[in-house]
């Protein structure tokens, strides 16, 4: 099958792969319909993933259908149509069965595209461990494109939201506005922030942003622009959705005596310069953390099904499977207003 | 200076009373600028008030201007333009400062307007006791009509979302689209719930209802529509906002297993009929109480202040205060589309 | 195999019954080591049961050993030594998966022991459906007899308290100190409440409330004692372990203002007659239901594991099987100090 | 009058002052009678406080008599007896008013004994700023030095427990205790920990921790001992109460996935070396922040009066306030099993 593979750093290739067999019999393996490109893939593509070795497929946000199941499934049938979280766990654990698989007991917790422990899902098809619980039907009332913003960037807007602790009410600042960040500014809306404070250089995203519910900040500094309209309160809840260390600093700066911060971009520093005083002196609630997908469905999947959230408002671009490389570029370098990347493995 | 008072059932009269002096070293007077009747006013007009007096000013929404205070009084000046919560507290007790004024441990608790007690404010003045705790200024960014909103029904209808629960993703249904209701109609979408069912008799409600998120059920049996759109599966918030057995019954009967019922309608009821068996199945939690106003404030004035709520838009008439007779007639009569009845004391 | 069963009114049988068999793929056999007799078992008892039939075994709390598995069990081997909760669910919906067995989106809940639709567990041995939800390995650290309390009433009481939202510094009453109300008064005080005061009308139940840490309430009018003990405030949580009218009205009495009020006794009245002007003036929370085991256990077997709780203290008598029918008697006329009643199907 | 003042590092010295006098009209001035010397006062003798300044009195913690009050204080009367949190704020903001002193609107937070701004309370007397906030009575049924200890310690160490989210059934960790780590254990045990682990290098120290109901870790790898005891799993929540670097990053180590830390040692580097990727993987929730003393008191209270918190229990030493400069020394250099030490001002 063809499938798109690590060759390097900016090196993503076009490539025919075997097809893939479950891993067990609790596995399945899901034909790929439609499948994107995620912001924390261009860690891998930068040659910042988690192997040097390369060949493998890459990628963890797909839908598709059920083509085979492993004898131990008792929750799918083949010809289901599905989304595939990409956080992965067990199919019998106490913490998996309610959907925190990164919390697994039997320590299967993963994602897809890291290495060749798990082959990607930016293929016609896709091997998944632990059907039970790494499978979801796709529901009614649910678009493809939709499903697919629900295996990752959605629920990862909604959790940083969620650990944030939005509140109805709440002054809420989002610290970079790529699709994660405009998941989360219309998750911070949906949760009924009263004010949502969006930040990023790219003009084109802060418009992208004030569509969805929130007011932009267009300021050199960003804090004192902030404070100007807070009052010098600052705000309830802060989001950072970007991973760098200026970005997760300034996220801290801009929330309030006893707020809330929550990262959500994927930081990959172990001496990141934690301003300890000026937190103690704000008293402020600090959560960095991966998402576990399927926890956050249950919320999600009605809001998506009223038109209360619309996903799909991210998409920048759809291409064939066949122009991923390209697309892969265009994304990194932010050119022709990238955001969400949909690849479709039928072209 | 005129106000309107209880003359007996079915009538109110426009008439002339004393000028208010403040209670104690810690009240207040106000020159009222605006007030509204409540559907809790009906209760009185109907002749089932607290009270067999006649002669006494009713009314508990008012905004206006601090014209007199007592020495001992902290937190106003004279001037300062106030919106009046209609629930009432103490000035020094912890649950009273921290606006939990139902749980006043000096039993200070109460309302305007239920007799002698505490005279209304349906009048060009009125005396606020406590005034520390018993006013509020009014915002910046909030418009006067939306200051007086926020002195009851707008709080009582958030207040109801609130017990019920009401979470991001949330299926919600609201039995009674009157004022109360319509304000929890607004507060229930605020709060993220993806779907909000709304029930009423008279179909201008309902219409009020949709133009505010809600989907208006139109069916002759509610139960029966509701389960048919759930699947069978119910509501996990149900809001009751008549007060009558037959809606309460009607919004226990809504609620799907595990769901939180919350009673904000006035129920005068001391042996309701609760449905012990069904509630212990289906494993219910049910709230009902008044609503201290001070508490709500902090989340509900942003929410106004940004556009996320419109408590305006329940307002069907304003009058003069000496037209105040015939709009409780018209109010109690639901005649003209008679919701909020908003009165001009300076007319 | 030997069971009892129910033979009419005040009559329970030790029986011979035909050994149980799966139900179904996902279903199992245990065999008996260890069963009770609860409190609900009483209606039957009385012949207030579900069903006029005669013959079925009754029963709902037990412990032992697997002995037979359908092919569709995945997590669970013949040999595993297993509590058996007393509530029941599904293999694969969301809900069942996560604990939450009374929300069964199949509507598979239900309970051993009400009928032949799934016969009870005073038995030597017993068919669990759905046993990757309906079966728990019995913890390290945890005995045989702390087992079979964790498989309902330790969980209910505990449910109890939680639904009564008790938090550390609460004050809160139990009313009724059966098996049941004796596991509240226990988890109340390891939830951290500051005081847990104890009624009922037998001195050697308050007695043994006072082992567990409570406060008994002797005066013959519970709220005029309760009422000088919080200064006329009440309680923060009442919780009702018996399920009667005169018991539930008050529980609601004993509730301060804005408490709350949690029935975990089987109540069987539609039509109790609900106080609602009370409740609305004192805005209190409401809340009756069933308890999904499942969900409870995660909490509860550190606690026991740790001997921060003992749930074995509520046992008062050790008995064969064939002594069933006397206990039964013993149990429902509360006589020599007859609380939990335990039974060996071996003798 | 006579009070400690700080002369230069490691030098406190016993002084003659000013007697103190209102510093506005919602001030007070509190004749003490007992006050007792913080972890946080070391800082300040190390030479490490806020301000080069000398010859200011020191201390946050004390209790003592009401003998002047400004006009504007409506909540006491000369003669009451009071304890002095050590959290100050504003008599008159929404904030301050419901004990949220740390974020008064009119940035009046603020603490004793840190410099000329507010004198400090190790003194025969001292100057309360807005007493309707900051002061308390002392309740009914709590001890003079159970009151001194409510002042900032045992708030403090429940706040850690608090922010740190332990619930009933959790392993928690605490590292380091001293006087507020053992109110950590307290708290952590009082709230319904299953578990708490203790964690110190000073012997006698960790046999305190025992005594309180924690299980001390002794072995020179404490993450490698507590993961033993846990099959590898952490701790769900963990509490440091040192604030260096080593015990933050211990903390942080100790804690499961999705587990929650609590910093409530008072942390001096701007630049903590903060282990991103660690923490991003097990997705932990992280608390850093000083105490509302005034916001923790109506939990507390009611546990110190039931017996179930002894704050009493973690104070070692008892001298006159003359001997104030020996305590710091003793204090500094943990001698003679020195914890809490409290200084009678009359001596």
């Amino acid at each position: 099958m063809k499938a798109l593979t690590y060759a390097g750093p900016e090196h993503i290739e076009y490539s025919t792969v075997d097809d893939p067999t479950p891993t067990a019999t609790d596995g399945a393996v899901v034909k790929v319909e439609l499948c994107a490109i995620c912001g924390s893939d261009l860690h891998i593509y930068h040659g910042h993933g988690f192997t040097p070795d390369t060949g493998y497929t890459i990628g963890h946000e797909s839908i598709g259908e059920v083509v085979e199941l492993g004898s131990d499934v008792n929750r799918f049938h083949v010809g289901d149509r599905v989304l595939i979280p990409g956080s992965v766990g067990c199919s019998t654990c106490a913490s998996c069965r309610r959907g925190q698989v990164l919390r697994c007991e039997n320590q299967k917790m993963g994602c897809y595209g890291l290495g060749y422990a798990l082959q990607g899902s930016q293929a016609q098809a896709v091997a998944v461990p632990a059907a039970d619980t790494c499978l979801h039907l796709i529901p009614d009332g649910v678009s493809d494109e939709q499903a697919l913003l629900l295996t990752d960037i959605l629920p990862t807007g909604w959790y940083g939201a969620r650990r944030a602790g939005v509140q109805p009410g709440d002054t809420v600042a989002i610290v970079g506005l790529g699709p994660v960040g405009l998941c989360a500014v219309m998750s911070a809306v949906a949760m009924g922030a009263a004010r949502v404070y969006a930040i990023d250089r790219i003009e084109e995203r802060r418009q992208r942003a004030e569509e969805l519910g929130a007011i932009a900040l267009r300021h050199e500094d960003p804090v004192e622009e902030l404070m100007g309209v807070t009052r010098g309160r600052g705000v309830d809840a802060s989001i950072e959705a970007v991973g760098a260390d200026a970005t997760i600093t300034l996220a801290l700066k801009l929330a309030a005596f006893g707020g809330r911060v929550s990262v959500i971009g994927v930081s990959q520093n172990m001496e990141f310069k934690f301003p300890m005083t000026l937190v103690q002196l704000k008293a402020l609630e600090f959560h960095i953390g991966l998402t576990a997908v399927q926890a956050e469905l249950p919320a999600l999947i009605p809001l998506v099904q009223s038109g209360r959230l619309h996903p799909e408002k991210v998409i920048s671009h759809r291409v064939g499977l066949s122009e991923g490389p390209d697309a892969y570029r265009q994304f990194a370098d932010r050119k022709d207003g990238a955001l969400k990347m949909v690849l479709d493995p039928a072209r």
